[in-house]
C-alpha cells in the first residue's frame, strides 16, 4: 500500500467510526484488543451485514466478509446470506432503501442526458442475469509477500442473480451514446467524508464503453430487493468484470472520453510488480480470468473416510466461457474429467462441477483446473503482483486431506 | 371436508397445540379472537418459519403461509425467505437439523434394502435441479364454492434449487428396484400424535415408480442446508409433481406394488366433483398442469401511471414444457407474445416472462396464458372440484388495474 493509500485508509477508517453505520456496528470501539477479549479470532458482523449467516462467513473487517469454503453448497447459486461483502467506503444511510423507487441516477454522455428514478427505470426494460461477483483480491491470502488488503482465500466470490434494466435500453431511450465516448463511468452514492479531496476516495470506475451491451442497472438480487449492503437501491452490474466495477448506490452513469481521475481507477486496482506503485499505464482490474476451485472437501488437513467421495467445486470465467473442468487428487500429476451439475445459467454464471473418486487410505492433494472454450487452461501458478490481484493458479487453491 | 377429515383435523390441531413446535410458536393461545386483538387481519408467523420475510408473506395458518403476489421478483428463483410453506403435520423437533448427516432413511423394495444416513448419501452421488414447488391447492381462493383448506391465490408456488443424490444412484448401488414394483412410496418423519391410527394422519405418498428417474433425495435448498420448515435434513424431490408428493423429513423410500393405504393418498389429494368424497379411483395430485400468472402488476385495483409498463410473470408445467407465453391487457380479447427473461434453468423450473405494453389511461384486465411444447394451451376456466385443486384457468388469475 502506498503512503497515499495509507493516509486515505486512515481517513476512511476515522470516518467510518464516526458515521452512523459505523456507530451502529459498534465500530468506534472496534480494535484488535477489544476483539480478542470478546471472542478470540472472530470479528463481529457489521450492522449493515447483520442478515448474513455468521456461521458461513469469515469477517476480515467491517468492509470485508468472506464466504467459508465449506459454505458454498452445491446449488449453483450463492445464498445472499452467504455472499461475500466488500465495500470500499461505508454504506450510505439505510434510509435510501426504504423507498427504493425514489433513488435517482443521472445518465450522461448520451444524446439526451436525463435524471431518472428507479421507478422510471422499472418501466423501461427488464433483464435478469446470473453472474459471478468476485473481488479483485480473491485469493490474496495465498500470496507470500503479504499483499495489503483483506486476506481472502476462495470466498470473495459468489454466483447470484441480478434483475434490472439493460443499460442499452436506457441508452436507446435517451438517443444513444454520444460520438467519441470510450468509457462507461459509474459513480457510487457513498457519503464522502468532509475535508478530503473527493477524487482520492470516491468510488468511481470506468470500463470500456462496449461493456454496456451486457450491463444492467439492477434493483434486485436473488429474487428480493437489492439490500443496502450489496448496493441497493441500484447497482451497475457488468457481467464478467471484477466486483469493483459493479458500482453500488450508483448515482451517475456516464459515457466518457477518458477514464475517471479517481484514485480507485488511476492508481487503485492496477496490476503491477511487487514494490511498484499503481499508475494508469498498468492493466486495470476489468475482465475476470479463468478460474476454478474445489469447495468439497473444504479444508486443508481434513480427515475423510476411505471410499467413494464426490469432489465438488465451481468454475467460471469473465472471458472465453468454461468448457470443462478437470480434478486431480495427486497434486496435478494426473487429472480426471469432472461432470457439470445443475442448470447452466449462462456464460457469466459459474458451473458447479463434481468428480466421483474412490480413495483408499492415504494423503491426497485435491485441486481442479478449468478449461475455456478457446482452449486456454487455468494456470498452475499465480502471477506475482503488488496487491495480490486476480489469483487463479490451481496449485495454491489445492487442499491436502488425509483419508483413513 | 369430509367428517373423517374434520376429525383428523381436530386431533391434529390439538396435537400441534401440545407439541413442542406448537408451544414454541405460541399456537396454544392462537385463536381468531386473540389474533384479532393482536393485529387485525394478520396472523403471527409460526416459529418454524421465523426466518421468512414477514412483509413478503400472507399467513393463512401455522401450516399455511403464502408468498404475496408482489413479492416474487424477477430473478427466476424464489428466495427461501419468500417461499410459501405448507405442512400437513407440524414439523419434528428442530434437533434433527442440528446434525443433518446423521439422519437415517430406509430404502426398501430394492434388491438389497438398506438403512443409510445423509452422510452416506452425500458420498453416493450428486445432482442439482431447479424446480417449481407448488401446493395442490394453489389458486383455491379463486373457487366460489368455499373449498376447504388454505385460500391460496397465486403464492403457494415458488421456483427453487434443490441439491442431493439422485434416487437412481441410490437404487443402482442397492442392486436395482425389485421386480413388479409399480410405485415409489415416501414416508415423512413427523412425530405422530399418540392414540390415533397412523394411517389416518401419516404423511406417506406414492407416485408412479418411473418418477424415480428424475427424483432426488435433497439436503440443500438454494445453496444452504435444507431448513426444518422445508423438510430438512432430507426431503424427496420429485420434479414436476405437486408439493405433497415431495415428502419432508423423509425416513423411508420404498418401491411398492401398491399405493400406500394412508388417508393422504387414499382419499386425500384426489380430484372429484363438488360434494363428493375422496376415493382411490379418482385422479391423484401427481404431475402439475400447465400454468402461468402475472406477478407485476400484482394487485386487483392497482392504480398505474400511463405509458410504458413491463408486464411480468412466471410460467411452468409438470408435463410438456412451456414453449411460450402470451399476455393480454383486455381480458383475453387480444394477446401479445411475451419474452422470456433470465437463464433457462431446465424444464422443471419456471420461466420468468415479460411483455412491454404502452397503456393510455383506462381500465385494463391483465392476464397471461402459457403454451406448451406439445401445443396445448393454458385454459381460460378452472375445472370445478371439491377441494379446489390444480387451478390453472387464466381468467381467475387476471388482475384489473386502472391506468391514469
Amino acid at each position: 500500500m502506498s503512503t497515499g493509500d495509507k493516509q486515505v485508509d486512515i481517513v476512511r477508517r476515522r470516518w467510518m467510526a464516526a458515521s452512523a453505520a459505523g456507530a451502529a456496528a459498534g465500530l468506534s470501539g472496534w480494535s484488535p484488543s477489544s476483539l480478542a477479549q470478546a471472542q478470540p479470532g472472530a470479528k463481529p458482523m457489521p450492522a449493515v451485514a447483520s442478515f448474513k449467516d455468521a456461521d458461513a462467513m469469515i469477517v476480515h473487517s467491517a468492509n470485508g466478509i468472506e464466504t467459508r469454503r465449506d459454505a458454498f453448497g452445491s446449488s449453483g447459486i450463492t445464498d445472499v446470506e452467504r455472499l461475500f461483502l466488500r465495500n470500499n467506503l461505508g454504506a450510505p444511510n439505510a434510509a435510501i432503501v426504504e423507498n427504493p423507487d425514489a433513488w435517482k441516477i443521472e445518465i450522461d454522455g448520451v444524446t439526451s442526458p436525463a435524471s431518472l428514478t428507479v421507478g422510471d427505470l422499472k418501466r423501461m426494460g427488464l433483464d435478469t442475469v446470473a453472474m459471478v461477483l468476485q473481488c479483485s483480491g480473491n485469493g490474496r491470502g495465498f500470496f507470500e509477500h503479504k499483499a495489503s488488503g483483506s486476506q481472502w482465500k476462495v470466498g470473495a466470490a459468489g454466483n447470484v442473480l441480478w434483475s434490472g434494466v439493460p443499460v442499452r435500453d436506457v441508452v436507446a431511450a435517451l438517443g444513444g451514446v454520444r460520438q467519441g465516448m470510450r468509457y462507461m463511468t459509474s459513480t457510487g452514492g457513498e457519503t464522502l467524508p468532509p475535508g478530503v479531496d473527493a477524487a482520492r476516495i470516491i468510488v468511481e470506475r470506468s470500463v470500456p464503453w462496449t461493456a454496456m451491451e451486457e450491463a444492467i442497472l439492477a434493483w434486485e438480487l436473488n429474487g428480493a430487493p437489492l439490500p443496502l449492503a450489496h448496493g441497493g437501491p441500484l447497482r451497475v452490474i457488468i457481467p464478467g468484470y471484477y466486483g469493483v466495477n459493479n458500482v453500488k448506490y450508483v448515482k451517475r452513469l456516464a459515457f466518457t472520453v477518458d477514464e475517471t481521475q479517481a484514485n480507485i481507477q488511476k492508481s487503485g486496482y492496477r496490476v503491477r510488480d511487487i514494490g511498484k506503485k499503481g499508475d494508469p499505464t498498468q492493466p486495470s482490474m476489468w475482465e475476470m480470468n479463468l478460474k476454478s476451485f474445489v469447495t468439497s472437501p473444504s479444508a486443508d488437513g481434513q480427515k475423510l473416510r476411505a471410499g467413494l467421495l464426490q469432489v465438488q467445486g465451481v468454475a467460471f470465467s469473465g472471458g472465453s466461457p468454461v468448457r470443462g473442468v478437470e480434478v486431480s487428487v495427486d497434486g496435478g500429476k494426473t487429472w480426471q474429467t469432472a461432470r457439470f451439475v445443475g442448470p447452466h445459467m449462462g456464460r457469466h454464471a459459474w458451473r458447479q462441477f463434481v468428480a466421483q473418486v474412490n480413495l483408499p487410505p492415504g494423503k491426497y492433494m485435491i485441486t481442479s483446473r478449468a478449461i475455456a472454450a478457446d482452449g486456454s487452461t487455468q494456470p498452475e501458478q499465480r502471477v506475482e503482483n503488488e496487491r495480490g490481484y486476480a489469483h487463479n493458479g490451481w496449485r495454491d487453491h489445492a487442499l491436502t486431506v488425509t483419508v483413513a
